[in-house]
């Protein structure tokens, strides 16, 4: 079995950083490289290709929302042509970087207000799809099981692959639970370890009600931008090497 | 016998604009269009895409330093490697926004201080002039005849296009003048009309110290920015069919 | 009878140019500065706090939300204290660059989404202007008559002065007819002339759909952004010096 | 004897951090905070404005320049009175933030290129400081002794305080060397330790080359966004407690 690990990287700006990318690209397989907007620069986005191809990382690209201030977590109301714009602007600024490194961006993930508009708008989803398909119609799109974002990517024509958050709670119907709501965030690290193996063993996770339910996922996000996100990206890394799996990146795996 | 007409358009930005780019696009014959760091933004860039398409434009990344206050003509100390990816970030942002509209981005024509630093650094020119070949070796490069960034793009393999400005004064020894010195620009229509016809008709320019010199160029720049800019280009254009002369975009003419 | 005309100027920033400030300040009584948020940068606002000084026209602190992009026009969900401190923060820079040149800002006017926003919140605008208060007494605050900042206003004992804008419509009720509605703005000079009259000599103004409402403001508000501002700025200015009133700055009228 | 323990604060940006701020103002009695730049933002500035209040820390602005990506570390050729805007600017938004609380800005304090700028023009550092004492003429200016700066001041008849920089070397005639060289930092804990107990017992520092050189300072800067800034802080804070020093903020000893 083959399965993806990946994370958001290069989201800090200038002087700042949120994550030892140079650490956490030794341990995942995909790179979700911020583009410049909700954090991320020109040269931080080179340094991450960089990276990503000595340690034989797979590329993506992680458009936000233009609020390096909000982090691009809040949702600001742009026009739907506005956001298609934004999110072409950032994926070519990453493709000319990478293309200058001769290595390829091969997949694309959302980040924060910017994913969570398009998931509550299927016409934005497809306006976003149609876009992302006429510029690479090779990209793979990663998405939440069952969301807008994927099935407006199939009907693109484009791949996709299913994330599954490890450190996340869900509800029983699948979706993940707000951050707002206590219990949303699991950080003890023998919860996230066991969730994961069982991940990989049925293809289920246990809601926060406690039900079981189906994760039909074949990657699985881990944050790096947390205290002790290193720590957690690497126990992910070692359940999956238990259980027997293999480390792909999404360009193998996106179907 | 073809020459090209260019302008550097859709340096606006939000509410803010500096030309009537849509009527320039109907007068020009290829679009330097600004990649949102002096000026420009994703809306804008796709704008100015869509106009050029509409009017047969041909379509160049007029990238520029991220100065936005100083709208890119003040120098700022990047390091050579910096001032290659903010380059390639822009050019690529360009090409999604445009591959998005099923058009291509043939040209690329520096801005300001960043073409001013890449022109006095041959090992500069060097690296960008490689990182261009390696994203797109189909680029045409716009050059002033004779400078860093024409002998780099040369040794880089690709193609070129000379400009000649119109409206500005040039020395005995073909190289503009500063805009600081009395004369640098001239506004007399009649005299930049005289100036382009005989441009057109033996190739050479008088320069500022009225000696006849060889201006080996294939196409003309229009500023867009300045007051009467819509006019002065009208002129130049009237000036260039007068002559029978054709207009032609950069992808045709670069060598 | 004593009236301020009143616009909102410096909204340019860097090359940009969105009025012809040096003309309008030889028209107005009162300016509202932008204080670079959404508009305006340091250096413009410097230019305009010398041509007020030059003018006698009084300084106005003019904050809007950090969105240059969309023109502080966008409605932007942060949190009541940030907000606070975005406003403190503009009112100070332009209190001390306004010091400086040994003058004094006498009156604040929210600008767009960050006036809506306030406007709607009596809780948020209580923290706003205790806030103002708090950091100069004798600041006037421009308001809507009947609107919650003028209420929040009161109850922090600052002075407020109500504003008139001669070319847009009101409701009914007295409140400003949305944009997005037709005969919103009101574009004839005529029918801007006369509602101005009106307006000085029974302090009444024609609602929208034919109703005689009060209109109990002391200053005129004429934009600055739209073309023919200049003109429709000098036919105001013309029909209060026709009707015997004089001008007088906010500092004056607050009360 | 009084000393002042000095650092920058607040340089972080919305989800960005360099430093442990709330751990910093237990230790220092003066925070020089940054005024949204280089670094901080109106919210960052809010907070370290009421942990200051708080913890009794002097409240100073640290002014830079608008380039985040470069931290202000980067000289951009502005125009004088740019510069002076830019300052002032930043200047009042502090005051007008700490004046909501209740609290008084006391002192100023350059950031790096800016500094920079200002100590190698005496005509630009006399702009500077009489538009300085123009505002407030209470601010007390911190100052590299023997400095332009420091010669500007007193002709605008500021007060200043001069730094002593702890972890920095010196050369023979008292001015800093530049981080390019070798050893210009110095990260060994004891020998910081050994450099303040000497400057507070006799009031020397030993240069690079061994020379016993006069440091006429009456404060200690601390940087604050290095590894193991806390501890060299605790460091300091404890020698100069040891040698029966007392802490007090810029405001007490400025002259």
């Amino acid at each position: 079995m083959k399965i993806d690990l990946n994370s958001d990287m290069g989201e800090g700006f200038g002087p700042y950083r949120l994550c030892d990318d140079e650490a956490m690209m030794k341990i995942v397989s995909s790179a979700n490289i911020a583009c410049g907007f909700h954090g991320g620069d020109p040269d931080t986005m080179g340094r991450m290709v960089r990276l990503a191809k000595q340690n034989g990382v797979g590329i993506g690209a992680h458009p936000g929302l233009p609020d390096r201030l909000g982090f691009g977590r809040r949702e600001i109301p742009f026009q739907a042509d506005e956001l298609r714009q934004q999110m072409l602007y950032q994926l070519g600024a990453l493709m000319a970087i990478a293309g200058a490194e001769q290595v390829t961006v091969s997949h694309i993930s959302f980040h924060a207000a910017m994913g969570n508009m398009v998931n509550r708008d299927p016409v934005l989803a497809d306006l976003m799809m149609n876009a992302i398909a006429t510029v690479d119609a090779n990209l793979v799109v990663f998405v939440t099981s069952g969301s807008e974002i994927e099935q407006a990517a199939k009907r693109a024509r484009l791949k996709t692959l299913a994330l599954f958050l490890a450190d996340r709670a869900y509800d029983a119907g699948g979706k993940l639970v707000t951050r707002r709501l206590p219990g949303a965030v699991i950080k003890d690290e023998a919860a996230v370890r066991a969730r994961v193996r069982k991940f990989l063993v049925d293809g289920s996770v246990e809601s926060i009600d406690g039900a079981v339910i189906a994760m039909p996922a074949r990657s699985i996000l881990v944050h790096s931008d947390t205290p002790g996100a290193l720590e957690l990206a690497g126990i992910v890394r070692g359940e999956i090497e238990a259980t027997g799996a293999t480390l792909a990146p999404a360009a193998e795996l996106g179907d």
